[in-house]
């Protein structure tokens, strides 16, 4: 593997203060209803670690599906996490943009070789996500999700 | 007009500090070829303003067609201009999201009725963009993008 697997950018993740408040907010703006607001990382898939050691760190998000782009609204609960370390030293802003991979493994370790290390990873019912620190290369962070299915 | 005309995401905008270096980057993640660096806002289509008053500010840019987004990279150049205030108060980091728009003043207006005012608009041969700050409401700037056809 010397490329991430697809180059189309699936999600994009703000960091926000107030998930509820800034849900609102777009829901107004694209005339539909804010959606549901859910706990992230907060269950028995979550197995969240932050630089290599275990985290209890969680959030509240809030999903927009944006014709073929998600956004993420996350509100970090609790700490350590790169939800938490960007709300803290940058404030409110977008937080990574999230490709695809269906060999996580191999993703990492190719990012790894540019340099780019895995910050934080994680599950759900349903897969898997690694968050990438690419600040430097890439100008943001980078999410990998492998979906089980 | 009571929201957006489209709510899907055209593109993603990254404020770096060395264009080349970062679309360099990108280019060998995707397994592409680096895309060419141009100028932006410096020909007689500019018309840059900044809250109000005509700026000379400039920059150089390579976009990444990313499936249905597009990426651009934003090196700025000169002052005042929202790219070089996001560098120098944020440091390089996902700067705006975009979405397309039928009637700009329209857009504008209706975004204006949710406190979120033009801090810089321009454009180029083929269409007009606006700048608005959103960062307090919805945790990012967005860009209003009129394309003339």
């Amino acid at each position: 593997m010397n490329k991430l697997d697809s180059n189309v950018v699936v999600q994009i993740g703000i960091i926000v203060k107030d998930v509820e408040k800034t849900a609102s907010a777009y829901a107004g703006l694209f005339g539909i209803p804010r959606p549901e607001v859910v706990p992230i990382a907060d269950d028995s898939f979550a197995n969240t670690t932050y630089h290599g050691q275990a985290s209890e760190a969680k959030g509240k998000a809030a999903f927009f599906d944006l014709g073929p782009v998600q956004m993420e609204l996350i509100e970090p609960l609790g700490a350590p996490s790169t939800w938490e370390e960007f709300l803290r030293t940058r404030g409110e802003g977008i937080h990574h943009i999230a490709f695809k991979t269906q060999d996580m493994g191999a993703a990492r370790e190719f990012l790894a070789s540019k340099g780019m290390e895995t910050v934080q990873q994680g599950g759900w019912d349903g897969g898997q996500y690694a968050y990438v620190d690419s600040s430097k290369q890439l100008g943001t962070i980078l999410e990998l999700l492998h979906f089980d299915k």
